[in-house]
């Protein structure tokens, strides 16, 4: 009887072959799915800034690897043990897991997932080890167990949410780590109302996908705030209502005052921050009203850095917290944000604003890190 | 027909006339209650860290003064539109108001009034006069609008609490502030459960309150940590199951190190830092577990001090806030604790280690700032 299992795949891949270089396209091997994974042709995938910092170096800097973790697949196989999924079954992969068991994953407050928990470092969340290799036979490392800059990739069956066929592959790209993290943040982290006042620090992919989670939760005041004046048009096509630009104000007032004065003195009830850095950290966490404001944290910044705060602040009821994949149960909540998406409840659309072949990776490299776009989409085909 | 109304009423109360110097018993007079107002006879009081603060012109630094917070009282006038007060009510004054009419008293997860709030300077909180004159007819401040160290004082009538008169004064006096805050933040705030495990900073009285709230919710591991090695048995005798003292270890060990040793490397669930030390604050941050590890803030530190937390701990699912009479809605909770420690499903009569007379009050400072009590009850007709 022949072997049905699945074999080894040679595809290409872009591999980020040290700290800072442009990636290179090779030709790699990856491995047959193993127990409770899934091998998933990536059809399209997508450039975020949690990519920017592995490939900077700045977080778990590990060398060769395949970047890569926001994306729209379509499982090629499955291995043992493999539930809710067969082979051509249109799926997302997601840096959280979700196991259906721990505590976490059976708790409604937590998305944490203490079977599969979120690793910076490479390994695959169940045996540590890795499932590429390029053509001398030498392993590549994985990114946060997706790595999808590659025509086939292995993850982990708690790391997938199937999703309805009909979802435009371009759409399923942006709600797979950004457009959930920033549309959940609104909607399951900060639970905004009807009414709600927010502010928003940094209208990238994150921040303007955050504007439409408030504007589908009925915030009233959507304050967004950038230093790149382009993004007040971004900004308000995506629901944003007020529009502070740092730069642009007098030097004795700071962006947590212009909010104070934009709210009547009270300041709003949910800051986010969607950049990473400290400081700004601190001006959205001043920002919110005294009594029960709540900053929540979406921007990834470097190792070791610390956030300073008013401990007074904090004792008059204010609270900060971080967010992964804006609090979502990936299996249960990504399908939801793409039926939303589809009935154009959410309109994340225009978050893509490029989009390139594979071959033309370091473009949308280039591009994001110049600011010169929101999301590029890189087809696999192309 | 004869005036019924309130008239002024002499009394002895003790008067703070200067920062950090023993309060002087003095004849003052207390103003009939205005309109929302009433006038409580004082029947009992106790000393808490913040009256300490206050005292030492660490916050609001504004004398002559009359401070004291946690107290038991009976009513003796109302004032004009006062509702659900009479003469002879027991009642427990608060800092925290609840006018039930705010978004904040209307929603289930704020205690921070909007009509009323808690403000740290002199006054009350409808007309920021106060209600107190010295024997020479000058004004004397109020503490918090309650101003417990006195025979008489004038409270609005969102700040108290009406209890059971079979409720024991002295136990009274201990949830009235200090009882309350650790109670409710293990029960309000933090929402622990059967099997949660905790890190408890501080065990005075609001730490060994929070140590009952959590073994009143099922906690299984209650980490008591504190530089006095005395606090051992104390702790263990309020539901403390493990106990560090930061002064006994190694050199090369932190308190969240040996915290997360003790909970197998994961962290606890919840930390709380009951001192207002934002160094402290940063090591109840550290111990918690990483996903959705909570840190509760419930000690008052200085003005303008700063805590400094691990930013990528934050994005990775921790949480920092802090909390005002441990979340609890005054009107409604505190009644509910009086029943508790009625039925002793909660004990916190261990609290009162001392009792004086109002002359001796600055002995109850003595005691608190040599860390050799807990509460001291102050009665007023001794």
């Amino acid at each position: 009887m022949e072997d049905q299992s699945p074999k080894p795949i040679r595809c290409k891949a872009a591999v980020c072959r040290g700290a800072g270089e442009p990636l290179a396209i090779e030709e790699i091997v990856v491995d047959p799915p193993k127990a409770y994974e899934v091998r998933v042709k990536i059809i399209c995938t997508s450039l975020c800034h949690t990519d920017i910092s592995f490939w900077q170096g700045k977080v778990s800097p590990v060398f060769p690897r395949i970047l890569g973790h926001e994306a729209y697949g379509v499982v090629e196989s499955v291995g043992e043990h493999v539930k809710g999924f067969a082979a051509g079954d249109a799926v997302l992969p997601t840096i959280v897991g979700q196991c259906d068991h721990c505590s976490s994953c059976l708790s409604e407050d937590s998305n944490r997932c203490e079977a599969v928990p979120t690793i910076l470092g490479p390994g695959m969340r169940r045996d540590g080890t890795g499932r590429f290799w390029d053509a001398q036979g030498n392993p590549l490392h994985d990114l946060l167990a997706v790595s999808t800059f590659s025509e086939y990739t292995v993850i982990d069956m708690s790391q997938l949410a199937k999703v309805d066929p009909a979802l435009p592959p371009k759409l399923g790209c942006l709600i797979s780590c950004g457009g959930a993290t920033g549309v959940g943040a609104a909607w399951k982290e900060a639970m905004l109302k009807p009414g709600s006042s927010v502010a928003i620090f940094g209208l990238g992919s994150v921040g303007l996908a955050v504007a439409q989670g408030a504007k589908m939760c009925g915030a009233s005041k959507i304050i967004g705030v950038d230093l790149n004046p382009d993004k007040e048009k971004f900004g308000k096509a995506f629901g944003v209502t007020d529009f502070v630009n740092p730069a642009q104000l007098d030097k004795n007032k700071s962006v947590s005052g212009v909010i104070w004065e934009m709210t009547g003195g009270r300041g709003v009830d949910c800051s986010f921050e969607c950049i990473g850095v400290p400081s700004v950290m601190t001006e959205a966490f001043k920002s919110t009203k005294k009594g029960n404001g709540k900053t929540i944290v979406l921007g990834m910044g470097d190792d070791k850095e610390e956030v300073r705060l008013p401990a007074q602040d904090l004792l008059y009821g204010k609270s900060i917290m971080g967010s992964s994949l804006g609090g979502l149960k990936p299996k249960i909540h990504i399908p939801i944000l793409a039926d939303k998406c589809m009935n154009k409840e959410l309109e994340l659309d225009g978050l893509a604003t490029h989009e390139v072949g594979l071959r033309e990776i370091n473009t949308a490299f280039d591009l994001l890190l110049q600011g010169k776009c929101l999301r590029c989409i890189v087809w696999m085909d192309k």
